[in-house]
């Protein structure tokens, strides 16, 4: 190969593995939701821009791939839906229309539980499954491969903590914190920088495995355009959860300089940040772009107990890596205990997260 | 889809997952042995019949199979092999061949520990990567869409236990034995019937995953034409776990009808066998078959605790499923002891399991 492809990249964050109490598959409602209200995106993205022409060779598959797929059932129910979608359009063109073969390509990091994945794949799916171990941040697949790649909530998982914010000779040092949020304007931007790098190379690695057509079909969790990142309910969840660290830390559980070099690679864009990075890229035409309504967003808000496991069936691996295990049930029975005291967390309105969803098309 | 498709049986048998003691990948010399003396073959068969002209649009990625590839470095090591064997192929072609890109799908049963398998693929592989859950009895990808497809050493284990040997109104039940040799003629044509009907339909499933011009580059473990089933070493070291299993029923620690139901579903074919299967299959040209030399074959053989290690590797997900977890390590320390009071056990001259290469090529 003449240009030097990365296949992996060293960090690696994973949802949590399983199907027990703090799985991912057990505590993903809120990522549901999103996959519930993508559906209809999904059906009109396949019949206005899926170009079957380009497929009428039915010898040739349709190959698909979800990035960042975890393991719980979100992703089948979205591999399902554009499946669906897609067989939908060879069907309406006709009854003599054969439908192709399907292979779906699940990506997640390397350390993502794929025993599980594999155990819990759909009997009766009417495509073929594999699995891809790595980061899209690379690239994933062979060139021109892929005719229609998704991703849902996984795109606010940046590549890496930029370095600047574990600097402590850096403007942009993050201490007591592990989050931009109430951060100074330096760390914000540390990790705003952060996001557009991991974007555009995701779009490069994108357009090389996409089929000229092909759609790239994104929904980013973000925040409105309007906010400040310290009004995002999750932003000061992770706030909440980096002072119980701190609390920790004052009474000899962990190591304060441990907290202050954690930080959480995770980054909440906004509709007009996204759509300036989208349109910096030319190997793509913006077909849409909109903000979607997730009802299913209130549902692990009014119990701190279930708000606590959502967030550690997310966060438990990062954790983990810099902290190791003994301090995860103390840090998430804290954690569960000043939502409880805090009435605005319990408060489904507070919540500001908004589902940004997105759709391109690779260009000639 | 118009035709009943099968993406998975539910038999599933798996090597030992993990690095463990106990582990596949710590415990498949012999298997080792296996690779590389493919090496030369591979080669062979790439640069006489692998036809690049099909794939000379470099946009097009080579798109390569490995069938029961569990977990260990072997399966990666023929991957490798068969990558720069192709590779070579383009060279040979001039300066101005243009290497196209190579998918690699790593298939096992979904039981396998696909975990390990993804955290061990090599940093600096040239190849694009996927994992594939399912039996290889049924179809695991799309029409067409494969170039070479390799399997080593996994064609011996059957989709099933024959019905017939666990039946005990029938004149095959194999009662007091985990296995056919030393059994009644019944037991052996059991087992035979199934491999047929095994290898019929794999060679089925893999006539319509590879192109026209694709090839089937098959390892299988074998016994000698001339032999009768209870010459084998492989054969009579099954009986003797069967025996320390009885042994263990004699005094209780397992119930001795769960042992009369217990068939290890592992079957050595002989070449002619299999030459007549391969013939009967129209699909397929056969290019070569020959009988391979393993180097490697004694060397697990000399020490008991290590030829123990090698069967448990293989067969603990087997005997587990039937028996539970709680009789592994009694079983096979009798097993072990059993080896080490047995002479020709310790004798590599005894060792007769050989390996037939077989080369086809999906016909027109």
């Amino acid at each position: 190969m003449e240009d030097k492809r990365i296949y992996a990249l060293p960090e690696s964050y994973a949802m949590n593995g399983g199907e027990g109490t703090y799985s991912y598959s057990q505590n993903s409602n809120y990522q549901r939701g999103v996959v519930e209200i993508a559906k209809e995106k999904i059906n009109e993205a396949v019949a206005n821009h899926f170009d079957i022409k380009a497929l009428s060779d039915s010898l040739k598959p349709v190959c698909i791939a979800d990035l960042g797929c975890s393991t719980g059932a979100n992703t089948f129910i979205s591999v399902q839906n554009i499946v669906e979608a897609i067989e939908q359009k060879y069907k309406s063109k006709g009854v003599n229309a054969k439908i192709p073969d399907f292979l779906v390509f699940f990506n997640d990091h390397v350390s993502n539980d794929f025993n599980t994945l594999f155990k819990s794949l759909p009997p009766n799916r009417q495509y073929f499954a594999a699995g891809v171990p790595g980061s899209f941040h690379g690239f994933l697949f062979p060139k021109a491969s892929l005719h229609l790649i998704h991703s849902s909530c996984a795109l606010n998982w940046l590549s890496k903590v930029p370095i600047e914010v574990m600097d402590e000779s850096s403007p942009a040092w993050n201490k007591g914190r592990i989050h931009y949020t109430n951060a100074p304007k330096q760390v914000v931007e540390a990790y705003s920088t952060q996001f557009a790098k991991d974007m555009e190379s995701f779009l490069f690695a994108r357009a090389q495995e996409l089929v000229v057509g092909g759609l790239l079909v994104l929904f980013v969790p973000a925040v409105p355009d309007v906010m400040s990142n310290s009004d995002t309910f999750t932003g000061t969840e992770l706030d909440l959860l980096g002072s119980c660290l701190m609390d920790m830390a004052k009474v000899g559980l962990v190591n304060e300089a441990k907290v202050d070099s954690f930080n959480v690679p995770v980054y909440y864009t906004s509709p007009k940040e996204l759509k300036a990075l989208m349109e910096r890229n030319w190997h793509f035409s913006m077909k849409r772009m909109e903000t979607l309504n997730n009802q299913k967003k209130h549902l692990n808000l009014r119990n701190p107990s279930m708000r606590s496991l959502y967030l550690r069936a997310v966060l438990e691996g990062v954790i983990e890596k810099h902290f190791g295990n003994e301090i995860m049930d103390e840090l998430f029975n804290r954690f569960s205990d000043k939502v409880a005291g805090s009435s605005c967390f319990l408060n489904p309105e507070t919540e500001k997260l908004i589902i940004l969803f997105v759709l391109l098309e690779r260009n000639n």
